[in-house]
Protein backbone atom coordinates (compact mmCIF):
# COMPACT_ATOMS: atom_id res chain seq x y z
CA UNK A 1 0.00 0.00 0.00
CA UNK A 2 1.39 3.76 -1.12
CA UNK A 3 1.49 5.78 1.36
CA UNK A 4 -1.85 7.01 3.06
CA UNK A 5 -0.74 10.90 2.60
CA UNK A 6 -0.65 10.53 -1.07
CA UNK A 7 -4.24 8.52 -1.39
CA UNK A 8 -6.60 11.55 -2.53
CA UNK A 9 -9.26 12.16 -0.10
CA UNK A 10 -12.17 11.13 -2.71
CA UNK A 11 -10.68 7.87 -3.10
CA UNK A 12 -10.66 7.16 0.56
CA UNK A 13 -14.19 8.71 0.70
CA UNK A 14 -15.62 6.10 -2.51
CA UNK A 15 -14.12 2.95 0.02
CA UNK A 16 -17.06 2.71 1.86
CA UNK A 17 -19.33 2.61 -1.35
CA UNK A 18 -16.89 -0.10 -2.66
CA UNK A 19 -16.99 -2.05 0.70
CA UNK A 20 -20.92 -1.52 0.96
CA UNK A 21 -21.82 -2.66 -2.43
CA UNK A 22 -19.36 -5.91 -2.58
CA UNK A 23 -21.32 -6.70 1.06
CA UNK A 24 -24.57 -6.34 -0.84
CA UNK A 25 -23.47 -8.49 -3.59
CA UNK A 26 -21.97 -11.55 -1.68
CA UNK A 27 -25.23 -11.23 0.74
CA UNK A 28 -28.13 -10.94 -1.15
CA UNK A 29 -27.14 -11.27 -4.87
CA UNK A 30 -24.72 -14.62 -4.65
CA UNK A 31 -22.25 -12.51 -7.46
CA UNK A 32 -18.51 -14.25 -7.48
CA UNK A 33 -17.10 -12.10 -9.50
CA UNK A 34 -17.34 -8.58 -10.59
CA UNK A 35 -16.04 -6.42 -13.20
CA UNK A 36 -14.45 -2.94 -12.29
CA UNK A 37 -17.43 -1.63 -15.40
CA UNK A 38 -20.29 -3.59 -13.05
CA UNK A 39 -19.19 -2.29 -9.32
CA UNK A 40 -18.75 1.16 -10.53
CA UNK A 41 -21.85 1.25 -12.49
CA UNK A 42 -24.15 0.37 -9.58
CA UNK A 43 -22.67 3.31 -8.04
CA UNK A 44 -22.71 5.59 -10.68
CA UNK A 45 -18.53 5.75 -10.72
CA UNK A 46 -16.76 5.13 -14.16
CA UNK A 47 -14.68 1.82 -14.28
CA UNK A 48 -11.69 3.69 -14.78
CA UNK A 49 -11.90 5.64 -11.69
CA UNK A 50 -13.16 2.05 -9.80
CA UNK A 51 -9.87 0.50 -11.20
CA UNK A 52 -7.55 3.95 -10.08
CA UNK A 53 -8.77 3.57 -7.03
CA UNK A 54 -8.42 0.56 -6.02
CA UNK A 55 -4.39 0.58 -7.47
CA UNK A 56 -3.43 2.85 -4.37
CA UNK A 57 -4.15 -0.17 -2.24
CA UNK A 58 -2.67 -2.85 -4.25
CA UNK A 59 -3.28 -5.67 -6.88
CA UNK A 60 -6.56 -7.21 -6.78
CA UNK A 61 -8.67 -7.91 -9.98
CA UNK A 62 -7.14 -10.29 -12.72
CA UNK A 63 -7.27 -8.26 -15.90
CA UNK A 64 -10.16 -9.59 -18.12
CA UNK A 65 -11.60 -11.39 -15.31
CA UNK A 66 -12.63 -9.49 -12.59
CA UNK A 67 -12.37 -8.99 -9.11
CA UNK A 68 -13.23 -11.57 -6.86
CA UNK A 69 -16.00 -10.14 -4.55
CA UNK A 70 -15.62 -11.96 -1.62
CA UNK A 71 -11.65 -11.29 -1.45
CA UNK A 72 -11.93 -7.98 -2.41
CA UNK A 73 -14.22 -7.04 -0.09
CA UNK A 74 -11.81 -8.60 2.79
CA UNK A 75 -9.22 -6.31 1.43
CA UNK A 76 -10.98 -3.60 1.62
CA UNK A 77 -12.80 -4.52 4.91
CA UNK A 78 -9.14 -4.33 6.24
CA UNK A 79 -8.32 -0.78 5.08
CA UNK A 80 -11.56 0.13 6.40
CA UNK A 81 -11.04 -1.01 10.06
CA UNK A 82 -14.39 -3.62 9.81
CA UNK A 83 -12.29 -6.56 10.19
CA UNK A 84 -11.96 -5.63 14.29
CA UNK A 85 -14.66 -5.22 16.98
CA UNK A 86 -16.00 -2.42 17.74
CA UNK A 87 -17.71 -2.20 20.75
CA UNK A 88 -20.50 0.61 20.83
CA UNK A 89 -23.43 2.11 23.92
CA UNK A 90 -26.77 2.56 22.26
CA UNK A 91 -28.88 4.77 23.55
CA UNK A 92 -32.53 4.63 23.83
CA UNK A 93 -34.39 1.42 24.80
CA UNK A 94 -37.57 1.70 22.49
CA UNK A 95 -38.18 -0.79 19.42
CA UNK A 96 -35.57 0.77 17.09
CA UNK A 97 -32.81 0.52 19.81
CA UNK A 98 -34.33 -3.31 20.45
CA UNK A 99 -34.37 -3.96 17.42
CA UNK A 100 -30.59 -2.59 16.28
CA UNK A 101 -29.59 -4.79 19.40
CA UNK A 102 -31.11 -7.83 18.19
CA UNK A 103 -29.89 -7.41 14.66
CA UNK A 104 -27.95 -10.15 13.13
CA UNK A 105 -25.98 -8.21 10.51
CA UNK A 106 -23.77 -5.89 12.62
CA UNK A 107 -21.05 -8.46 13.61
CA UNK A 108 -19.96 -8.61 9.84
CA UNK A 109 -19.10 -5.08 9.80
CA UNK A 110 -16.79 -4.94 13.36
CA UNK A 111 -20.11 -3.93 15.20
CA UNK A 112 -20.75 -5.26 18.70
CA UNK A 113 -23.30 -3.22 21.12
CA UNK A 114 -22.13 -3.62 24.59
CA UNK A 115 -24.41 -1.78 26.12
CA UNK A 116 -27.99 -0.04 26.30
CA UNK A 117 -28.60 2.90 28.35
CA UNK A 118 -32.25 5.13 29.02
CA UNK A 119 -33.02 7.91 30.75
CA UNK A 120 -36.87 6.52 31.29
CA UNK A 121 -36.29 4.64 34.48
CA UNK A 122 -39.35 2.59 33.20
CA UNK A 123 -37.09 1.00 30.95
CA UNK A 124 -34.38 0.37 33.27
CA UNK A 125 -33.54 -3.33 34.34
CA UNK A 126 -35.32 -4.19 31.38
CA UNK A 127 -33.75 -6.97 29.13
CA UNK A 128 -32.90 -7.01 25.31
CA UNK A 129 -31.47 -10.22 24.60
CA UNK A 130 -28.71 -10.45 26.61
CA UNK A 131 -28.29 -6.59 27.51
CA UNK A 132 -29.84 -5.22 30.88
CA UNK A 133 -30.55 -1.70 30.19
CA UNK A 134 -29.15 0.65 32.57
CA UNK A 135 -29.56 4.70 33.49
CA UNK A 136 -27.81 7.31 31.79
CA UNK A 137 -26.03 7.83 35.13
CA UNK A 138 -23.66 4.95 34.21
CA UNK A 139 -23.04 6.66 31.02
CA UNK A 140 -19.12 7.70 31.83
CA UNK A 141 -18.81 4.14 33.28
CA UNK A 142 -19.97 1.97 30.61
CA UNK A 143 -17.66 3.66 28.06
CA UNK A 144 -14.77 3.86 29.78
CA UNK A 145 -14.93 0.47 31.03
CA UNK A 146 -15.46 -0.74 27.75
CA UNK A 147 -13.23 1.80 25.51
CA UNK A 148 -16.28 3.06 23.58
CA UNK A 149 -15.49 5.36 20.41
CA UNK A 150 -19.03 4.69 18.96
CA UNK A 151 -22.55 5.62 20.33
CA UNK A 152 -25.40 4.92 18.39
CA UNK A 153 -28.75 7.25 19.23
CA UNK A 154 -32.39 5.34 18.88
CA UNK A 155 -34.21 8.61 20.90
CA UNK A 156 -36.64 10.71 19.82
CA UNK A 157 -36.27 13.56 18.04
CA UNK A 158 -36.61 16.04 20.90
CA UNK A 159 -33.44 14.28 23.59
CA UNK A 160 -31.03 13.59 20.42
CA UNK A 161 -28.71 16.51 20.38
CA UNK A 162 -29.30 16.25 24.22
CA UNK A 163 -27.63 12.78 24.14
CA UNK A 164 -25.35 13.61 21.35
CA UNK A 165 -23.72 15.99 23.73
CA UNK A 166 -23.64 13.67 26.66
CA UNK A 167 -21.62 11.04 24.32
CA UNK A 168 -19.28 13.51 23.51
CA UNK A 169 -18.46 14.79 26.74
CA UNK A 170 -17.51 10.92 27.93
CA UNK A 171 -15.23 11.00 25.02
CA UNK A 172 -17.23 9.19 22.55
CA UNK A 173 -15.63 9.93 18.99
CA UNK A 174 -18.68 8.22 16.19
CA UNK A 175 -22.28 8.92 16.73
CA UNK A 176 -24.63 6.89 14.61
CA UNK A 177 -27.75 9.05 14.87
CA UNK A 178 -31.01 7.33 13.81
CA UNK A 179 -33.40 10.40 15.11
CA UNK A 180 -34.37 11.84 12.13
CA UNK A 181 -32.94 15.74 13.04
CA UNK A 182 -29.49 17.14 12.75
CA UNK A 183 -27.29 17.13 15.55
CA UNK A 184 -24.42 19.03 16.51
CA UNK A 185 -21.18 17.92 17.33
CA UNK A 186 -17.28 19.15 17.78
CA UNK A 187 -15.42 19.10 14.34
CA UNK A 188 -12.91 16.62 15.86
CA UNK A 189 -16.35 13.72 16.09
CA UNK A 190 -18.05 12.48 13.64
CA UNK A 191 -21.92 11.86 12.88
CA UNK A 192 -23.72 9.89 10.88
CA UNK A 193 -27.16 10.75 10.11
CA UNK A 194 -28.85 7.61 9.18
CA UNK A 195 -32.65 7.68 7.51
CA UNK A 196 -34.81 4.83 7.32
CA UNK A 197 -37.28 6.54 5.20
CA UNK A 198 -34.93 6.89 2.00
CA UNK A 199 -34.74 3.07 0.97
CA UNK A 200 -38.36 3.61 -0.34
CA UNK A 201 -37.99 6.07 -2.98
CA UNK A 202 -36.55 4.07 -5.93
CA UNK A 203 -39.55 1.48 -5.17
CA UNK A 204 -41.95 3.84 -4.87
CA UNK A 205 -40.49 5.16 -8.78
CA UNK A 206 -40.91 1.99 -10.25
CA UNK A 207 -44.17 1.46 -8.82
CA UNK A 208 -45.29 5.22 -9.86
CA UNK A 209 -44.22 5.02 -13.72
CA UNK A 210 -45.68 1.57 -13.92
CA UNK A 211 -49.32 3.34 -12.85
CA UNK A 212 -48.51 6.05 -14.76
CA UNK A 213 -47.64 4.12 -18.04
CA UNK A 214 -50.82 1.67 -17.64
CA UNK A 215 -53.34 4.77 -16.87
CA UNK B 1 -40.45 17.41 -19.84
CA UNK B 2 -38.89 15.09 -22.10
CA UNK B 3 -41.17 12.02 -23.53
CA UNK B 4 -39.86 9.71 -20.99
CA UNK B 5 -38.73 7.29 -23.49
CA UNK B 6 -35.78 9.40 -24.28
CA UNK B 7 -34.34 9.59 -21.36
CA UNK B 8 -31.14 7.62 -21.18
CA UNK B 9 -32.32 4.57 -18.12
CA UNK B 10 -28.92 5.75 -16.29
CA UNK B 11 -30.08 9.17 -15.82
CA UNK B 12 -33.27 7.48 -14.28
CA UNK B 13 -31.90 5.68 -11.79
CA UNK B 14 -29.62 8.29 -10.58
CA UNK B 15 -33.09 10.40 -9.82
CA UNK B 16 -33.65 8.73 -6.75
CA UNK B 17 -29.64 9.41 -5.65
CA UNK B 18 -30.75 12.87 -6.40
CA UNK B 19 -33.30 12.90 -4.07
CA UNK B 20 -32.55 10.93 -1.11
CA UNK B 21 -29.84 13.62 -0.85
CA UNK B 22 -31.45 17.05 -1.00
CA UNK B 23 -33.95 15.57 1.51
CA UNK B 24 -30.55 15.03 3.67
CA UNK B 25 -29.14 18.30 3.18
CA UNK B 26 -32.45 19.59 4.18
CA UNK B 27 -33.46 17.69 7.22
CA UNK B 28 -30.23 17.55 8.38
CA UNK B 29 -28.03 20.07 7.16
CA UNK B 30 -30.32 23.10 6.68
CA UNK B 31 -28.45 23.58 3.02
CA UNK B 32 -30.70 26.53 1.13
CA UNK B 33 -28.84 26.35 -2.02
CA UNK B 34 -26.66 23.48 -3.69
CA UNK B 35 -24.28 23.56 -6.86
CA UNK B 36 -23.73 20.96 -9.18
CA UNK B 37 -20.98 20.42 -8.23
CA UNK B 38 -21.72 19.86 -4.73
CA UNK B 39 -24.44 17.91 -5.34
CA UNK B 40 -22.35 15.64 -7.61
CA UNK B 41 -19.50 15.60 -5.21
CA UNK B 42 -21.53 13.57 -2.36
CA UNK B 43 -22.60 10.82 -4.53
CA UNK B 44 -19.66 10.48 -6.79
CA UNK B 45 -21.25 12.04 -9.86
CA UNK B 46 -19.70 14.86 -12.34
CA UNK B 47 -21.32 18.07 -11.77
CA UNK B 48 -21.36 17.83 -15.60
CA UNK B 49 -23.56 15.21 -15.66
CA UNK B 50 -25.66 16.06 -12.68
CA UNK B 51 -26.83 19.37 -14.58
CA UNK B 52 -27.33 17.04 -17.99
CA UNK B 53 -29.65 14.48 -15.59
CA UNK B 54 -31.64 17.41 -14.81
CA UNK B 55 -31.80 19.26 -17.97
CA UNK B 56 -34.19 16.15 -19.59
CA UNK B 57 -36.63 17.03 -16.59
CA UNK B 58 -36.47 21.12 -17.40
CA UNK B 59 -34.91 23.59 -15.81
CA UNK B 60 -33.88 24.01 -12.14
CA UNK B 61 -31.08 25.93 -11.24
CA UNK B 62 -29.95 29.26 -11.66
CA UNK B 63 -26.29 29.91 -13.31
CA UNK B 64 -23.45 30.57 -11.31
CA UNK B 65 -26.15 30.28 -7.86
CA UNK B 66 -27.48 26.71 -7.90
CA UNK B 67 -30.48 24.68 -7.02
CA UNK B 68 -32.50 25.91 -4.86
CA UNK B 69 -32.66 22.75 -2.17
CA UNK B 70 -36.52 22.31 -0.82
CA UNK B 71 -37.82 23.12 -4.94
CA UNK B 72 -35.28 20.93 -6.61
CA UNK B 73 -36.46 18.25 -4.52
CA UNK B 74 -39.57 19.23 -4.68
CA UNK B 75 -39.76 19.09 -8.27
CA UNK B 76 -37.84 15.37 -8.07
CA UNK B 77 -40.32 14.42 -6.02
CA UNK B 78 -43.35 14.88 -8.41
CA UNK B 79 -40.80 12.95 -10.84
CA UNK B 80 -40.63 10.05 -8.45
CA UNK B 81 -44.10 10.00 -7.88
CA UNK B 82 -43.14 10.70 -3.66
CA UNK B 83 -45.82 13.65 -3.08
CA UNK B 84 -48.69 10.96 -3.72
CA UNK B 85 -49.57 8.39 -0.72
CA UNK B 86 -48.50 4.47 -1.45
CA UNK B 87 -50.31 2.88 1.34
CA UNK B 88 -48.45 -0.07 2.91
CA UNK B 89 -48.65 -3.99 4.66
CA UNK B 90 -46.03 -4.78 6.72
CA UNK B 91 -45.10 -8.16 7.60
CA UNK B 92 -43.25 -9.24 10.56
CA UNK B 93 -45.00 -6.97 14.04
CA UNK B 94 -41.47 -7.82 15.79
CA UNK B 95 -39.07 -4.25 17.21
CA UNK B 96 -38.69 -3.87 14.02
CA UNK B 97 -41.85 -4.00 12.53
CA UNK B 98 -43.05 -1.64 15.57
CA UNK B 99 -40.05 0.87 14.96
CA UNK B 100 -40.87 1.08 11.55
CA UNK B 101 -44.20 1.59 12.18
CA UNK B 102 -43.48 4.41 14.42
CA UNK B 103 -41.23 5.74 12.61
CA UNK B 104 -41.85 9.71 11.47
CA UNK B 105 -40.09 10.08 8.61
CA UNK B 106 -41.79 7.77 5.98
CA UNK B 107 -44.80 10.44 5.31
CA UNK B 108 -42.42 12.47 3.75
CA UNK B 109 -41.65 9.87 1.34
CA UNK B 110 -44.88 8.86 0.73
CA UNK B 111 -45.67 5.66 2.52
CA UNK B 112 -47.86 5.01 4.70
CA UNK B 113 -47.66 1.78 6.65
CA UNK B 114 -51.71 1.24 6.97
CA UNK B 115 -51.94 -2.57 7.69
CA UNK B 116 -49.74 -4.78 9.92
CA UNK B 117 -50.02 -8.74 9.39
CA UNK B 118 -48.08 -11.24 11.57
CA UNK B 119 -48.01 -15.48 11.60
CA UNK B 120 -47.48 -15.83 15.34
CA UNK B 121 -50.84 -16.05 16.90
CA UNK B 122 -49.58 -14.39 19.82
CA UNK B 123 -49.07 -11.07 17.98
CA UNK B 124 -51.71 -10.89 16.90
CA UNK B 125 -54.83 -8.50 18.15
CA UNK B 126 -51.47 -6.45 19.86
CA UNK B 127 -51.62 -2.60 19.06
CA UNK B 128 -49.22 -0.73 16.95
CA UNK B 129 -49.63 3.04 17.30
CA UNK B 130 -53.67 3.03 15.95
CA UNK B 131 -52.73 -0.22 14.03
CA UNK B 132 -54.13 -3.07 15.48
CA UNK B 133 -51.48 -6.81 13.94
CA UNK B 134 -54.14 -9.05 12.04
CA UNK B 135 -53.71 -12.56 11.34
CA UNK B 136 -51.98 -13.33 7.81
CA UNK B 137 -55.01 -15.35 6.75
CA UNK B 138 -55.97 -11.26 6.49
CA UNK B 139 -53.44 -10.49 3.74
CA UNK B 140 -55.45 -10.76 0.77
CA UNK B 141 -58.30 -9.05 1.81
CA UNK B 142 -56.02 -6.74 3.18
CA UNK B 143 -54.09 -5.96 -0.12
CA UNK B 144 -57.41 -5.75 -2.30
CA UNK B 145 -59.10 -3.27 0.05
CA UNK B 146 -56.37 -0.60 0.08
CA UNK B 147 -54.88 -1.58 -2.73
CA UNK B 148 -51.65 -2.10 -1.90
CA UNK B 149 -48.84 -2.18 -3.87
CA UNK B 150 -46.05 -2.08 -1.14
CA UNK B 151 -44.70 -4.78 1.36
CA UNK B 152 -42.68 -4.67 3.28
CA UNK B 153 -41.08 -7.88 4.97
CA UNK B 154 -39.59 -7.37 9.22
CA UNK B 155 -39.84 -11.31 9.53
CA UNK B 156 -36.91 -13.78 10.67
CA UNK B 157 -34.60 -14.54 8.17
CA UNK B 158 -35.98 -18.42 7.46
CA UNK B 159 -39.69 -17.03 7.40
CA UNK B 160 -38.57 -13.86 4.83
CA UNK B 161 -39.14 -16.26 0.83
CA UNK B 162 -42.12 -17.22 2.11
CA UNK B 163 -43.61 -13.76 3.36
CA UNK B 164 -42.13 -12.48 0.08
CA UNK B 165 -44.36 -15.98 -2.32
CA UNK B 166 -47.49 -14.71 -0.25
CA UNK B 167 -47.26 -11.23 -1.49
CA UNK B 168 -46.28 -11.81 -4.90
CA UNK B 169 -49.41 -13.92 -4.66
CA UNK B 170 -52.02 -11.21 -3.53
CA UNK B 171 -50.45 -8.72 -5.78
CA UNK B 172 -47.62 -7.03 -4.20
CA UNK B 173 -45.80 -5.11 -6.72
CA UNK B 174 -42.57 -3.81 -4.29
CA UNK B 175 -41.14 -5.66 -1.37
CA UNK B 176 -38.86 -3.65 0.68
CA UNK B 177 -36.71 -6.34 2.51
CA UNK B 178 -35.36 -6.04 5.70
CA UNK B 179 -34.34 -9.60 6.83
CA UNK B 180 -30.85 -9.46 5.69
CA UNK B 181 -31.15 -12.49 3.72
CA UNK B 182 -32.02 -12.37 -0.50
CA UNK B 183 -35.31 -13.10 -1.59
CA UNK B 184 -36.42 -14.52 -5.20
CA UNK B 185 -39.16 -12.65 -6.54
CA UNK B 186 -40.39 -12.78 -10.33
CA UNK B 187 -39.52 -10.00 -12.60
CA UNK B 188 -42.46 -7.80 -12.53
CA UNK B 189 -41.73 -7.51 -9.22
CA UNK B 190 -39.51 -5.06 -7.75
CA UNK B 191 -37.27 -5.60 -4.61
CA UNK B 192 -35.29 -3.67 -2.38
CA UNK B 193 -32.83 -5.25 0.13
CA UNK B 194 -32.55 -2.92 3.09
CA UNK B 195 -29.30 -3.46 4.82
CA UNK B 196 -29.28 -1.65 8.41
CA UNK B 197 -25.51 -2.79 8.61
CA UNK B 198 -23.97 -0.59 5.91
CA UNK B 199 -24.41 2.84 7.58
CA UNK B 200 -21.41 2.09 10.37
CA UNK B 201 -18.98 1.39 7.39
CA UNK B 202 -17.38 4.80 6.94
CA UNK B 203 -18.12 5.85 10.88
CA UNK B 204 -15.79 2.89 11.62
CA UNK B 205 -13.28 3.51 9.08
CA UNK B 206 -12.76 7.22 10.37
CA UNK B 207 -12.33 5.56 13.38
CA UNK B 208 -9.61 3.08 12.73
CA UNK B 209 -7.22 5.24 10.65
CA UNK B 210 -7.54 7.53 13.64
CA UNK B 211 -6.26 4.96 15.93
CA UNK B 212 -4.01 3.58 13.67
CA UNK B 213 -2.35 7.33 13.20
CA UNK B 214 -1.86 7.98 17.11
CA UNK B 215 -0.73 4.50 17.77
Amino acid sequence: MKDRNNIPKATIERLPLYYRCLDKMETFDDVEVVSSKELGGKLGIPSTQVRKDLSYYGEFGRRGVGYDVISLKRSIGKILGVNKIWPAVLIGAGNLGRALVNYEGFAKMGLEIVSVLDADLGKIENKIGMITVKSMKELNDVVKRSNIKIGIITVPVNAAQEVANQLVEVGVKSIWNFAPIRIFVPEQVSVRNEDLAVGIVSLIYHLSWENRAQS
